[in-house]
C-alpha cells in the first residue's frame, strides 16, 4: 500500500523526465530519494550519501547504494534493480547511468562539484545536464496522506507551545528550556526535532538563528521560541515570542503588534493564484508603512514537508504562485540588536478559497 | 583566549594557501568554518549555508554570511571584515572574492555543482580551482584542547554504554532504547547526539546503519548499539554488541570472538608511520584467515573530531600514514542477514609509541 504511493510519485516524475527529453534522472538529495522510494530519509552526514535513485524514461528505475544499506534496500526495492557500489562511487554510478541511456539529468544543487567532476571525468558518451527542481516541484503540492502527517506534526507543535509558555520561569537557561522542549516532543510522539531548537532570551532574540546557550530568563525579558518536530516523517515549524515578567517594554509591544499586523494582513489576503513574491510584499508593506522595514531581515516564509525548509519560498525574488496543496510558513519578524526582537510564525495550507492555519 | 586558537589555525592554513599559490581560499564546509573561526558549527540544513570564511594570502580574512547571522558574526569577528550577502549569494561571494585576488581555491567537496557554476558564471578575472582537504589536513591532528574535549565526550560515551547494558530488557523496542540513550547523553552534559543512534535488535543487527524501529528485544537475541554524543563541540563514537538472554548462539559467539580478535590485532600493531590501508588490512586478515571476510562489508574506521566521520579513513584505498594526534575509530564487524551481526568499536588516539583507547 505504502509502496503504491512511491510508485505513483515515480510515474509522475517519469512524465517530467520524458518532457525534458532525458533518458534518466539521478536523484541524489535525501528527501527527494525518500519521497520517491521510502529509502532513507537521512544521509549519515551532510557530505556522505546513503544512496541514489535513478528514474529512467523506460520505467526500469534503480536504487543505488553501498553494502551498509543493502539489507534495507532489499526490504523496499526489487532485488534485480538494486545497484551496489563500493569505493570510487562516481565511477560506478557512471557505469550504471550508461546502462540507462546517454542524456542524464543531475540534481546540481544536490551533488558536490567534486562528485560531478568525477562523474563526468570517467564518462564516455554520457551527456550530463542540470535538471534541478523536478522532484521539488512535485513535493510542493502535498497529497492527502502528507497533509494528514503534517497536521499531526503541527498538532503536537501547538501542544508544546501551549505547555512551554508556562515553563518560562526566571532563572531557567536557554539550553534548559531547549532540552525541555526536545523531551516533550520526543515523549509525545515525535521521532526527532525537525531542526535545532531556537530559544533566545533578551538581546539574543535579535539573532534569527540563535543557538540556545547559558543565558537565563530574567524577570522582565522577551523569549523567542522557534521549534519544530518530526511526526510520521513530516516536519512542523512554529515561532512564538513571549514576554516574561510584568512590564513588557513599549519597544517590544510595538514590535509585537506590528508583527501580528503584518502576519494577519498577509494571511487574510493569501489565495491560490497570488504570486509568491506578493505575499512577501504584503507583509513587508505593513513594516514599511510603520517605518520599520529595515528591521525585517529575512524572507517571509518557506515550504514545510519532509524538510523544514523546502520549496516554495515567500521571498521578494520568488517565482510562481500560491497553489492549493502548498504548505508554507508565514513568519514576519523585527530584530533590534539593542534589546532583542519578535517573530511570530504560523504555517498555512493553501486551499481552494484561501489558506488554513495548520 | 579561545579566539587565539582560531587565529593560530588560520595562520597555519595561510601557509598552505601560500604554498598552493592561491590568493585566497573559500571555506564552505561547516566544520571547517567553525574550526577556523568559532562561527556556527552547523548549517541550518544540508543544502543551506550559515556562512563562509575567506582565508586570504595577505592575512585580511573575511567572514561572509547573511543578515540572520550578523549579530553572531559581530560577537566573533572584526566588523570591518564581515561581508553580508542577501539574495544571489554566488554573485555576491564572487564580488567579495574579486577583492581578495584572482586565483581562488574552492572546497569542491563542500559546494554544490549549482553554486560552483553560479560562482563561475558571473566571474570576470577569477580563476577558481578545487583545493580540497587543506583544513581537513590540519584537523586530522588534534591539539591538546581538542584531545581534552574528545576525552570528555568519550568518557560520557563509556558511562552510557555501561549503564545501557543493564537496561536491555526483553519487550523494550529499539526506539525506546534509543530515546533512553539520547536522554542519558543530554542529561549528563552532551549538547546533542553526534549522529543518529543505531539500536538494532536481532536480524536488524545485520544492517550496519539500522534506523531504530518498533522491533523489540526478545529473551534471546543480539542487540547492536552504535552511539555518539557531542561534548564541548567534539564527537564520540562507539559500538557494542550485547546478547540478551541465557543462550547466545554459536554463530554469534564465533562472530563476536573473531571481531574482538580482528580489533585487538589491529590496535596492538598500530603505531605512527603505519600506512592507513595497512591498519584495515590487519583487521581484515583475521577475517580472511577464518574464511568470513565477505561478511565484513565496510571500512575499518574513520577520524572523529568536530564531525563523527572525518579524515583520515582506514580503508583499503586510504592514502597516508598514522601520525601522532590522529583520532580514529577501529570498528570491525561481521554481518549475517539470516540472524544479525556483531560490531565492536573503540576510538584510539595515535601517540608516539602506539595508540591509546579513548
Amino acid at each position: 500500500m505504502k509502496n503504491d504511493i512511491f510508485a505513483t510519485r515515480r510515474e509522475k516524475l517519469r512524465r517530467l523526465v520524458h518532457k525534458r527529453g532525458l533518458d534518466a534522472l539521478l536523484i541524489s538529495q535525501a528527501a527527494n530519494r525518500f519521497y520517491l522510494s521510502g529509502f532513507e530519509l537521512h544521509d549519515p552526514q551532510y557530505n556522505e550519501s546513503a544512496g541514489s535513485i535513478v528514474i529512467t524514461a523506460d520505467g526500469n528505475d534503480w536504487l543505488a547504494t553501498d553494502l551498509r544499506y543493502s539489507e534495507t534496500a532489499l526490504r523496499l526495492w526489487d532485488k534485480d534493480r538494486i545497484f551496489i557500489y563500493k569505493n570510487h562511487t562516481a565511477d560506478q554510478i557512471n557505469t550504471l547511468l550508461r546502462r540507462c541511456g546517454s542524456r542524464i539529468g543531475l540534481e546540481a544543487r544536490g551533488i558536490s562539484l567534486d562528485f560531478a567532476r568525477n562523474l563526468a571525468k570517467t564518462g564516455s558518451g554520457l551527456y550530463l545536464e542540470a535538471a534541478d527542481g523536478l522532484v521539488e516541484h512535485l513535493r510542493c503540492i502535498k497529497d492527502s496522506a502528507e497533509v494528514a502527517a503534517l497536521q499531526q506534526s503541527f498538532e503536537l507543535n501547538h501542544k508544546l507551545l501551549h505547555w512551554i509558555e508556562g515553563q518560562l520561569e526566571p532563572g531557567r537557561s536557554e539550553r534548559e528550556i531547549s532540552w525541555m522542549i526536545e523531551r516533550y516532543f520526543r515523549e509525545h510522539g515525535a521521532s526527532e526535532l525537525a531542526f535545532a531548537n531556537i530559544v533566545a532570551v533578551g538581546r539574543n532574540a535579535a539573532i534569527p538563528h540563535a543557538v540556545p546557550g547559558q543565558d537565563t530568563i530574567t524577570n522582565n525579558c522577551p523569549v523567542l521560541i522557534d521549534v519544530g518536530c518530526r511526526v510520521n516523517n513530516y516536519c512542523s515549524d512554529q515561532t512564538r515570542t513571549f514576554w516574561v515578567g510584568p512590564t513588557p517594554t513599549d519597544d517590544y509591544q510595538h514590535a509585537l503588534e506590528l508583527t501580528h499586523k503584518a502576519q494577519n494582513f498577509a494571511i487574510e489576503k493569501m489565495h491560490p493564484g497570488m504570486p509568491l513574491a506578493e505575499v512577501y510584499a504584503l507583509a513587508r508593506s505593513v513594516f514599511e508603512q510603520a517605518g520599520v522595514a529595515t528591521a525585517f531581515t529575512h524572507g517571509l516564509g518557506h515550504g514545510v514537508g519532509l524538510e523544514t525548509h523546502e520549496a516554495p519560498s515567500l521571498s521578494p525574488i520568488a517565482q510562481g504562485v500560491l497553489t492549493p496543496g502548498m504548505v508554507v510558513t508565514v513568519e514576519p519578524g523585527l530584530y533590534y540588536p539593542q534589546w532583542g526582537g519578535v517573530r511570530w510564525e504560523y504555517t498555512v495550507l493553501v486551499e481552494e478559497n484561501g489558506v488554513k492555519i495548520l
